[in-house]
C-alpha cells in the first residue's frame, strides 16, 4: 500500500518552533511521526538536548550601540543569510509529499546551506534543481562495498556537492522503543543508496543501518577526502579526544552532534560536550553543531561555545510537513529572527561578535516544564 | 472601541502577593493581563527570577535584642517609609481605570520614591499632582530624536522630577509569545511620549519598542546627565562589566534587573546577577534591584547582596488592580509588614543593618513548587 | 463555644510516622490541624527540612559484628531509653482532650526527657504528677516583665524542672499563613504563662508571640543561669555564630531547629546547619536538634552529625492526637525501633557508635516526592 | 491455602526491561509482588539506584572500527556469554510456579553464572540439575549454628557450587513498609535452610532475616573460607573501608550492592559507590555490581566504573514471572543485546574496552521521569 502523508504547500500559523511538533502530530502518519520525533531508550539523551541550553546563561549586554543585528556569514566562499543550516535528516517523504524538493527549495529561498541525506526519498538530480545554486553538502552514510562508495561520490561530485559529512555516529541505530512500539518499517524508498538498499521499503530502522558500514575508521576519512577531493566533515564527536582522531585523518570539519539524541542514551547532551570539542579543535577548522536546537537564544549560545554553522533537524521537517518549502524557509526564517532579537539584547551586532561572547555557566541545575500553557495566560 | 478594565478602589483581602496574580486575573482584560504577567520565550528567566531567591539563604541571629525593626531609610536626602520603591511599569491603565494617577497616589500615601514610565498612560502633570510631593523619578524609553529626547526631559524638570531611569535592556521588545498567543495590541494611549508615539492605540509591544532609540551607547547616558542636570540610574546592567560601562559614562545609579523576565529569556535570574555587580560598583554609587520580587525575605536578601532600593513592578499593577491607590498602598505595606517579621527573626533591627548581613550560599537547587494549597491545610 | 478535639486513647496502626500526619487530620478540627502540620511563608523552609536529609548518607557498614544494637543514653545523670526526646510543642489541648497529660505519660513510659512549653494546655503540676519522675525541661517563652519571668522561674524549679531551653528564634510568630487563611485564634488557655497572657482563648498566634519579649540579648541567658540555678539550652541558634555567642552568654546546650519551619521562611534546613553548629560548638556543651524527623535514618543522621539528643514535636503530637498517651508512647517506640533497625545494617552497636560515624555528602540534589503511594504496591 | 501464582513458559513480548515490571504485577499476587518491587522505607535508595546511572555520561567515540561487539568473558576458567549473571533472589516460587528449576534453566541457556540463594524456594538437587553445568554460586544466609552451617557448606559443595557469596548487608531485614501495608508473610518453604528455618510458610520477612546471624565478623569469612575451601564473595561493602575489611579477611571478591533498594533507605545509590570501592580494591580481586540496572547503558556503565559482572535481579525474576525459563533467558539476552548496541555507538569492541573507557561525569543532576509514555508518540 503507498504511503500518504502531508501535501501542505503555505504560509504556517505559529508561534515558536516547539508548537510545531504538536502541530506536525496531526498531519503526519503515526508510526512515521514517531519515527522523526522520539528518541533512544529512556529518551534521557533527548531531553538533555533541549535543557541543556540552560546550563549557560547569556548576560544582556547594554549600551553597545547594536542595532538591526546581521546574521549573513560568508562561509567557504559562500555568503549565507544566516550560520543556521539544514542537517541531513532521512527520508523527508514521511513528512510531505513533495519531500526533499520542497525542502531544498525552501532552504534555497532562505539562503543557507542544505545538507542532503544518503537516506533522502528524492534522487539527488530532482533536489539539485531544487536547490537552484545554494550551497549543498552531502551526508554520506557509508557503504561496506567501496565499489558503491565511488559510484555515489561520483553522483555527488557531479551534482556540484561541496562537502561530505560523514555519519560517524550511527554504525547502527540507536534504540528506539517508540519505532518498536510502533511497528514502524520504512514504508518509501531511498534511491541515492539504492545500490546497497535496493529495497528499503518494508525495512525497519534495523537493517537501514546495518546496511551501512559498521567498521568505520580514520582511514576512510582519508579514502573519501582523497576519492572525492572534497571537504570531509566527520559528524558524532562529542569529545576532544574524538575532534582530534577527525582532524588527524584529515576531517575539514567537525559536526558535533548526538543525533538528536536518537543513537547512545545515556549520553551527554550535544550543548554540554560543544565546548570541549572547540576549545580541543581551537579553530583549526569549522565546526557544526546540532541537536536539541529550538530557539534563537539556543543558536546564540551555541555559537558563543565554538559553533561556526547551526543546523536543524526535526524543526525544519515540521515546517516541511505543516507548510512545504514555504514552511521550511519560514522555520529558518523564524529562528533567525529570534536570534536577530537576543543579539540586539545581548549587545552583539554581528556573529562575529556573538562568537566573542562569554557565556555564564548556570550553578543550578535549574530543570522547569517547558509548558507555556502553565501560565494560564492564552 | 474604548478599552475598559478594573475600576476598583478600596482594601484588597488577600495574605500573600502571590495570591495577587490569580485575583488579578479576574479584573484585568485577557489580553492586558497577558501583557502584565507574562514573560519572554520559555519563561525560563521568569520563574528563575522567584527561584533563584532560594539560592541564598538568611541565617537567623538570636539574641540581637531586636524590637520593633525599622525600615525608613535616607535616600538622596529625602527619608522614605521603606526601601521599597515602585518599579516604571508601562500602562497602568491596562490595570485600573485611575492609572498612575491610583498607582502615583497609594506610593505617596506610603511614603517611597515612584518611578514614571514613559510608556505612562497619564500625562506628568495629572501624575505629579497625585504624587503630591513624594520623590519621583522618571524611566527614559529614549527617542531616535534628540529633540524629542530634550523636550521630554524639559518637561520631567519642570515635573520635579529628582532622577531619570535610562532603560538600557530593552531596546527591542523580548519574545512576548503570550501576547502574540492573544493578538494583544495596545489599547490605551502613552501621552509623555506622544511626540514620538503619536498612535500608541492598536500597536504591537514590538511597534512601541521599536519606536525608541536601538543604539544605545555610553555617550547618550553623558549626554542626558550633562543635558538634564539630574542623576542617571542605568536599568539594565546585570555584569560587572555593564556597570562599570555605565559608571564610566557617568551613571549616578545601577539598576539591576532583567525586566521581570520579558526580554531576554535563557539569561541568569536578576538575583543571581546582584551581588557580582554589586561587588564591582563596591558602593560608589547605588543600587536599586527588581525582578522577581514576591516576598519580604526576597527584599531582604537582595538588601543583603548589595541593593539599596529594591523595586516592585507586577505586584504594585496588582495592587492597583484590585484596590487602587488603597491597592497599591495596601501592597507596599504588606511586603513592608513581612520585610520587618524577617527583620525581626533575623536578628536586624534597621536596614543598615541587613546590608551587613552574609546570606549562606545554598549548595542545593531546591527547586519545588511555590503552591500553597499542595499541604492541604486550608 | 468550647474547643472539641480528640478524645483518642489506646493503639495507633500505622506503618510509618509520616502516615500520621493525614491520619491526625482527619481527628482534628481543621484550623487547629493547620497550626500544627503548617509552616511559615512558602514552606520552603518546611518541606526542606525534611529533604535536607538526603544531603548526607549513611553507608551501610558490614562485618562489625553488631546484634541487638541499643540507643540507651545517659544524659545529666539520667539513664534514658532513647537519645529521642520531645520537643516543646505549644497547646497539646489542640491534638487531644487529655492535652500535656497525656503526652507526658507517654514520654514518661516511653522513659525519655519531656519538654513542656510554656504555652501548655496545662498548668505545671498535673504535668508534673504526669511525668512521673521522668527527666523535664521547660521551655521559656520569655515574658517582657522579670517579675512574671521569676515567677515562672519559681514554679519551675519546684516542679523539679532539670533544665530552662530559652526560645531564641521566636520573638515574633513566623508568617503562618494557613492560619491566616483558616482565621485560626487560639481556642485553649495557656496556664502557665496567665500572668502575661491571661486572656489566651480567641487570640492570633501573633498576639501571642508578640505578649512575650522581643529582644532578647545574652544578658537574659546569665540572669536566667543566675536566677534559676539551672541549666540554660539556648534555642534556635543556626550558625557558629550564635552557638558561640550562647555558649559566651553561659548556655549550657545549644539546641538547633528552625521551630519546624514555622519562623522564618528561606532560611535553612534546620539539618544542613547542624553540623556547622557542632564543629563551632566542639563537644564542649551538649547539642539537641529538631525540625523534621520523620524516620530512624533522620535520627541516626543527626546523631552522626553532632546532635546529643534528637527532639520530636509533630510526630508526637499526632499519636496524641490519634492514641493519647499511648500514642504518644507508640510514635518514640516505632522511631527508636527504626533507628535500630538503621544501627543495625550500619554497623553501630551503640549510640556512641553513631556519633564516631562519617556520613557522605550527596553530590546530588535528588529531590524526590514523599509519596509511597507512586509505587502501587499496596 | 496453598499459594497460586504464574505458570507462564514461553516468549514474553516486551520492548523494554522497564515494561517487564508493569507487565509481571498483572500475573504476580499482589503480596508477592510488593515483596519483590518494593524497597525500604521512602524508597529513596530504590530510586537513586536508578537515577543514579544518569550521573556518569557514556560519551560516544567513534572511528574505533568496531563491529559486532562481543560480550564474551573468561571468568574463574569459565567462558560466558556475558558479565551479566543472575543475582541470588529469594523464593522464586513467588514469581512462577516452576521456581528456581525455571530461572536456573534460563540463565543455564543463556550461559552466564547463577547464584542460588539461601532462601530459594527449590532445594539444591533439583537446581543443579536445571543448571546442567553452568557455573554456579551459592548465596550464604549464615545461621547461628555452626554445625547447620557446616551442613550446608557440605552440601554446596557437593552440588558442585564454584563459590560461595556471604550476604552481609542485610543481617535484620530492611523496613519493607510495602509488605507490612500488604500483610505479606511467606507463603512458601525454602528448603536449603530447613535446618534453621523449619517453617518459613506463614512467616515475615522480619522472622525470616532475624533467623539468620546478625553479629557478622570478618572472623566468618575466614571460617567459610578455610571450611568450605571455595572462594568468598562479601556482598554488600559500599566503601573502601568495608572492601578493604573484607579483602583482609579473606574475601575473594567484592559484591558492590545495596541489596535492591531493599535494606537500609537513605543510604547512596550502589552504582554512586561503585568507583570508591574500585579503586580501592584496585584490580586485586574481582567485583560483582547488582543494583539498579534497568538496561543494557547500565551495564556499560558499571563495567567502565570497574565491575567485572553484573548481576540482575528483579528484571530476571519479572522474566521468570512471564516467560518461565523462557522469560529468564530473553532478559539476558535482552539487555546483552542492548549492551552489544552500546558497545557499538561507544566505540568498544570488548569487554575489557569497556573497562578502559573513561565515562564523563554529569554536572548536572538531572532527574526526569521515567515515563515513555511523556511524549505520546505511541
Amino acid at each position: 500500500m503507498t504511503y500518504r502523508t502531508s501535501t501542505a504547500e503555505g504560509p504556517i500559523d505559529f508561534v515558536n518552533v516547539l508548537d510545531l511538533e504538536k502541530m506536525a502530530q496531526s498531519v503526519i502518519p503515526k508510526g512515521a511521526f514517531g519515527y522523526i520525533a522520539s528518541g533512544a531508550g529512556d529518551t534521557f539523551t533527548l531531553r538533555e538536548n533541549i535543557r541543556s541550553f540552560n546550563h549557560k546563561l547569556i548576560i544582556p549586554q547594554v549600551l553597545r550601540g547594536v542595532e538591526n543585528p546581521t546574521t549573513d556569514v560568508v562561509f567557504d566562499g559562500d555568503t549565507l543569510t544566516s550560520p543556521i543550516i539544514m542537517a541531513p535528516v532521512a527520508a523527508h517523504k514521511l513528512a510531505n509529499e513533495q519531500a526533499e524538493v520542497a525542502s531544498a527549495k525552501g532552504v534555497s529561498e532562505f539562503g543557507t546551506i542544505y545538507t542532503t541525506s544518503s537516506y533522502a526519498t528524492t534522487d539527488l538530480p530532482e533536489i539539485s534543481q531544487a536547490l537552484n545554486g545554494t550551497p549543498h553538502w552531502f551526508q554520506f552514510y557509508y557503504s561496506k562495498d567501496d565499489g558503491i562508495n565511488r559510484n555515489i561520490m561520483d553522483r555527488v561530485k557531479a551534482e556540484g556537492y561541496k562537502a561530505i559529512v560523514l555519519t560517524a555516529d550511527a554504525t547502527v541505530g540507536g534504540n528506539r522503543e517508540v519505532d518498536k512500539r510502533n511497528g514502524f518499517v520504512f514504508p518509501v524508498n531511498m534511491p541515492i543508496v539504492q545500490e546497497y538498499l535496493p529495497e528499503g521499503v518494508g525495512k525497519t530502522m534495523d537493517y537501514v543501518y546495518k546496511s551501512a558500514k559498521q567498521a568505520l575508521t580514520p582511514k576512510d576519512i582519508e579514502y573519501i577526502a582523497q576519492y572525492s577531493g572534497l571537504p570531509v566533515y566527520v559528524k558524532g564527536p562529542q569529545s576532544a579526544e574524538d575532534a582530534l582522531i577527525s582532524m588527524e585523518a584529515g576531517a575539514t570539519g567537525i559536526w558535533v552532534t548526538n543525533h538528536g539524541g536518537r543513537q547512545l542514551d545515556g549520553g551527554p547532551a550535544a550543548f554540554d560536550s560543544l565546548q570541549e570539542v572547540a576549545e580541543a579543535v581551537a579553530g583549526r577548522v569549522p565546526i557544526v553543531f546540532d541537536s536539541g536546537v529550538r530557539r534563537g537564544q539556543h543558536i546564540f549560545k551555541a555559537l558563543a561555545s565554538g559553533a561556526d554553522l547551526v543546523a536543524l533537524g526535526r524543526p525544519a521537517i515540521y515546517g516541511l510537513a505543516l507548510g512545504g518549502s514555504h514552511g521550511v524557509r519560514q522555520v529558518f526564517e523564524h529562528l533567525n529572527n529570534e536570534l536577530k532579537m537576543v543579539m540586539q539584547l545581548a549587545g552583539t551586532q554581528t556573529i562575529a561578535d556573538i562568537k566573542k561572547t562569554k557565556l555564564r555557566d548556570n550553578k543550578y541545575d535549574s530543570s522547569f516544564p517547558f509548558d507555556p500553557d502553565t501560565l494560564n495566560l492564552v
